[in-house]
């Protein structure tokens, strides 16, 4: 639509999480995050359903994730795929944003329905992960196991990535988990107890 | 306390699920899951909060897995103490209980309220095991990954077997999860595009 548009959401995000920060989730009001960014409450309803929304706008990282997938060779490899996906997220979604996600995630771990609405986020991006590798043509054990993987690539990463003070990319701690995944899988033989 | 107790709780939990089956979740009252359970209201909320929690009464699980991992040895390798506390969880709190655990899982599924509880129930029991591995001296990172990996291997298992008419018991199918899993992490070679 307006030209101003996409600076409008960010404007939005960024007041919110600052309001968030400052005075607590539940004490922040939609008037108050518009005052803040310089916009009308209207403005603020084009973009999201209400104030929590502001927290979780990237749920649209879900289609992106399915339209990524299917749009994939279909005899690309799943765990090349997956950890392709995921490095092209890291660089484009979170690296520009470290000190927004920190903020975020300190939103979100103050509020237990923030906590849920998170979890509810990771289980509708494993759903469609593992739809898509179903779609593939793989057994449905399969896909979520290979959800399974990626979700725990992403998430035990993004945690990492956020702790740590350094320059390493987020991009670059996701391989980095790779191989610890693949080390704790290896070094123990099959159970004793078999 | 009373020696029937024991009993009284499996009886509740066996009508709930009945009951939830047969006219829904929300449908279903106390009053009605305590008159087909031949007990009383006072009785149910001796062992029950509400209905739902009569769908998450496995939560002391948490408790479970916090005291075995407690209890093992210290330098037992973290990869066999997840799958010798998971095979044995499998035989004895899953395996008796096939066809309720089906029911249980349709149920959750037809309600959102239920789905949701569900998710923090698989939030809370990763929780406990990562800062069960942080108290044996590993990195929280790699304490996250372990209880990622224990996820994955219980959830992609359980649905597994939950899905299967076969007679393979779960504490194998958790094996061969494990092996799948391994298989999918070392058949790729790392990502090309490094």
């Amino acid at each position: 639509m307006a030209r101003w548009e996409p600076d409008a959401r960010q404007r939005l995000e960024r007041a919110a999480i600052e309001l968030f920060t400052e005075q607590g989730f539940a004490a922040t009001t939609v008037p108050e995050i518009t005052a803040r960014a310089g916009l009308t409450t209207r403005t603020f309803f084009r973009h999201f359903a209400d104030k929590r929304e502001v927290l979780f706008a990237e749920d649209r990282a879900t289609e992106a994730a399915y339209r990524l997938m299917g749009e994939a060779p279909p005899d690309a490899d799943p765990l090349t795929l997956i950890v392709a996906g995921l490095r092209a997220l890291a660089a484009e979604r979170f690296e520009p944003r470290r000190d927004d996600l920190r903020a975020r995630r300190a939103i979100i771990r103050s509020d237990e329905g923030l906590r849920e609405r998170e979890l509810r986020k990771r289980g509708a991006l494993h759903d469609v992960v593992r739809a898509a590798f179903i779609d593939r043509g793989l057994a449905p054990a399969t896909a979520a196991l290979l959800a399974e993987i990626g979700a725990t690539l992403l998430y035990v990463s993004l945690e990492e990535w956020l702790d740590r003070d350094d320059a390493r990319p987020l991009a670059d701690l996701i391989l980095d988990t790779l191989g610890e995944l693949r080390a704790v899988l290896t070094v123990s033989p099959a159970p004793a107890d078999r």
